[in-house]
């Protein structure tokens, strides 16, 4: 088996991890970098001295030894960048999100479809011990029916200039529920504010309704005191709370719950009762690898067996539809945006 | 100065900890207590031998040696008896929420105010040593200008017939919010979903809308796994943590924020900088007095002195509004409610 | 069946609470209240105006239908108020330590044994929820075999004018380990050091060492900044956590341990193989009865029975045993003071 | 100015990060990399390609192109090869401990001083922001008199076969409290237990004695459910709760004290008052800068500069004395070892 050729488009914050998992993944082959900044491409070449480099991503496109590349570059330029590389035959995979607008997604998605290539995104939590345990639970029933998802990431985080905090952070806790939960949205309401600069929002709320009881709640923020990523799962029997703060227990399961019982009290008068139930408390044990390492492992089997990854480029379409209709509810003070239901969900 | 005379109408869950306030107080005579429940009658008549004890609260309405009474009965009860209390000419202590209704909590203060009798709505966390300091850190300014107020208040909580998770918890955190913010808010969004029986919500977000970029926004759940009771407030320049579970800490505030400067970027065009600071934290030694007991005290002294207390109709009422509004945008799927800016902060 | 008479002489810290699970078990008849303080005496007799009250605890011996006594003074005063009541024919509970000194807890026990009554000692956390829970663990031999015990308790606390740290706060941890590992120590060991009040130790270090390699250590504190209750409890299989300041899940059981393969090495030559195992954490739900109800029913249940309490006279000899000793390993700069092995742990 | 040559002598746990420190730090020349497994060697070779590489640490010895050295091997070669390496006229930096006795530790400090070279330790936590902070604290006086140090560092750690825990874990901490307190024990004792493997303790307490009522108490131990990291510094006026588990507020000061006021009580009669005083709790903010950036850079200073690093020879050896001690205790069963007044803690 001859190692996949790999290149790697930009090199800022989040591109070192990912040059440095396929250097160590021996099923692949490190053969650019790209960078428009002249130091980041000095300090990587550096790194990785039989690598070659370029500030100039066209000259991997046209590279024909080159077979596969990862888009790490700002969320504007991924569209661009990933539709020329699956247009000169390469296989993608791209940052999340995967683009800025459905449209694009789309069209990403049949360029792979049509070229045969494979497009992937990079949802890394999915791709986490904590996040692959609790789908082990969620999918083994355990939980009973599920009841919400609530999920708070905040920080006094890094202050983007070309995306604002539900563009930056929401990607992460969106992937996750679509990947755990597996069901589509019927609407998207979101509410945001602007305190540090007009037009990029720092403070997000976001909802999701659904066509039953189910829903599922997200604030997002740049500009709090502490760090919390905290998500709790709830269902009828059982309830999780991920604390992805946590160094080792991250995820704990309740064995907690409420019972309803309607009861035929005398004549046709029907009558809840309703009963609580609390019990142990599971912390498994989470596989402490490194996600990347994983996305990276994905990333190189599907292009090598040609199967559809993990997180495809549905998935980077469906987290990018809720971006996109929540951006649209907060421009709109919070309007209820319904989401048509495609077929976005089978990953047949 | 002789004592006031006191009675308490409901020994239920919350009625026990104020007659032990009032046995506690010397300034206050216990005269009477009331309930409904014989066991629970008998219970607190055995624990306080000399008080005089009924199942009907006309008794005390009628008593002319009776000056005040507390109703810490159901809340669709509350109007009913402090109005007939308030006709009687008694000084009215009403455990939170003041009402079902804000009709009903007008006509209380009009009530009172034609009366020349004292009404005080029972906001209890607003006499914690918490929040008091937290009042003055606000009051001094420390934080700068405010950005957002965020709370979280979710427990697997006993579930409530009469009332829904609104009704039930939001009286504390929006009676805090109201006594730390003193703003008025233009609209009221909120959302809800009912898992556990039909028509009454076990979880509900709740966002507050104003003039300007601030926003409150609120998580209150009966179902979560955990107790969460985390409220943050963001300044330019300071932030609090307000963590109610924890034992000594519950306040913490963080020298953090966000600078920006709007700089003449060569001609006309002006950029922001943005610049983060992040420095020390303090937790204020917090007084542990139980809140309660300030409660008494307020209300005792506002009866003797014939002044407002600090939690008076008009807190109660502002609190009834949000959560009327609440209701029915829940009931809307979350449309936005404007608020009628009435004169409901003036304190005078 | 008729109920036991019960009288309780002391009603400073702790007597209130035994006086409150006294009057709510039906199986008692509270007919007695001792204290020689008359505020406190007066505050008792109007909670419980049943109840005869005296500031003379003889007035109790002497009273014929008087059947149970508990002794809840200065801990100097056990002996003696015991003595007289087990002479005068009662059934006694004493609050911890049990007396001063071993001989003093010999005589106890031999005069109950010789009138044919109960003495039984208040070791009050072998009731809770937590302890009862690890006694299960611990006696299903689910941790393998036991490696170490080591306790911290500090806090920032009462200082006590008549005894010392360790006399304070060692019997709740002596007593849990006595009750959890059921083994003697074959000596004693133990520093402290005086910095508020020459003679009496507010800071105490102690080692209990056994005829093996297990050993239990403890960390005794008046003066820390924070408060802290933490015992590990560590077998070859398991380990427990048990933290005594978190409201729910105070017991952890953690699936790790450390595994020794003796593996032959070529000739004669043996190597030890370490390997890790580390798996999940369980934190068990936990009954949340207060102890004192189930000390006082164990109390009243031996009295009726005429059987053994679970922490009997001789249950409270061990854990004075073991702080007279320590008391004179402090004294002699922390030498190792031998325990002969007397038949202390049968309770046949 | 031109750069320093530096080699680094050990390529395992530790050596890579002193590499990449030394590989960031502009006033350094990295010359040589060594390590006698070659699979680790080819590694960081591959890493830094412009390094000379070798399994033979006497090659860097004897070039004369090479001016300092970094020794980070098993702490039983650490003697041999400085010693040799003070004798080929380079300055050492050594990893803890310095060396396995005592007479080691002052053979390499004669040899240093007469070659006029330096030699430091490496007590990474020494320059730790964490600790940095809390030596500013402590010489501010504001703690008061001191009255204990205690500290816990516990964990299921990597078993070693060469050292057992105390010389494992507790040059951390006694390098810590030695750089904040500077102080000299009068003694140690110290217990310890063997689980895993004969000979090679897995547990230790050590406790050193001063010459009035300070005390400081050590929990080591590799054989724990939960990762602790915990040193409490109490004052007469405040105390230090550092816990370097916490991800940003390891050091919390909190405003706490007793005050003890001798009064005199009508005649000759004096009587101690205790007061206890509780207030806020600061967390001061720390320096993230990664500790062994400080450690390059003090090195690299001191050589340059010919002046003694902050931990020189003499604090290796501090730290020495102490282990060997505590050692002996434990081969003792816990007898308490004196230690002669050497003039070791001068650092002039």
């Amino acid at each position: 088996m001859s190692a996949t050729t790999i290149g790697v488009i930009g090199c800022g914050y989040w591109g070192p991890n990912l040059l440095r998992n396929f250097a160590e993944n021996e099923t692949a082959e490190l053969r650019w970098i790209c960078d428009l900044d002249e130091t980041r491409l000095t300090a990587m070449a550096r790194r990785y001295p039989s690598v070659r480099s370029t500030g100039d991503y066209r000259r991997l496109l046209a590279d024909p030894d080159l077979e596969a590349l990862a888009v790490v570059t700002p969320v504007a330029t991924h569209f661009q960048i990933a539709k020329e590389a699956l247009l000169a035959g390469k296989h993608v995979l791209v940052e999340k999100p995967l683009t800025t607008t459905v449209c694009e997604a789309e069209e990403l998605i049949d360029l792979a479809e049509r070229n045969g290539r494979t497009l992937m995104v990079d949802h890394t939590f999915v791709y986490t011990g904590a996040v692959r345990k609790m789908k082990e639970i969620v999918d083994s029933g355990d939980l009973g029916e599920l009841l919400y998802f609530d999920s708070v990431r905040i920080n006094l985080g890094l202050f983007q200039r070309d995306i604002n905090v539900l563009w930056d952070l929401a990607p992460h806790d969106l992937s996750i529920m679509d990947h755990l939960i597996e069901r589509h949205p019927d609407a998207v309401s979101a509410l945001g504010s602007c305190h540090i600069e007009r037009g990029i929002e720092n403070i997000a709320y976001l909802m999701l309704h659904f066509s039953d009881d189910f829903i599922a709640h997200f604030h997002f923020n740049w500009l709090a005191p502490a760090k919390i990523r905290r998500t709790l799962i709830a269902g009828t029997r059982k309830m999780i709370l991920y604390d992805d703060i946590e160094p080792t227990e991250k995820v704990r399961v309740y064995d907690k719950g409420v019972t309803t019982n309607r009861v035929s009290d005398r004549e046709a008068d029907y009558q809840t009762l309703v009963s609580y139930r609390t019990g142990d408390v599971w912390a498994p044990k989470l596989d402490a690898t490194e996600a990347l390492h994983y996305v990276v492992a994905e990333f190189l089997d599907s292009v090598r067996t040609s199967r559809r990854p993990l997180t495809d480029g549905a998935a980077g379409l469906r987290v990018v539809r809720l971006l996109e209709a929540a951006q649209r509810s907060i421009k709109n003070g919070g309007q209820r945006i319904p989401l048509t239901s495609l077929s976005l969900w089978e990953r047949e």
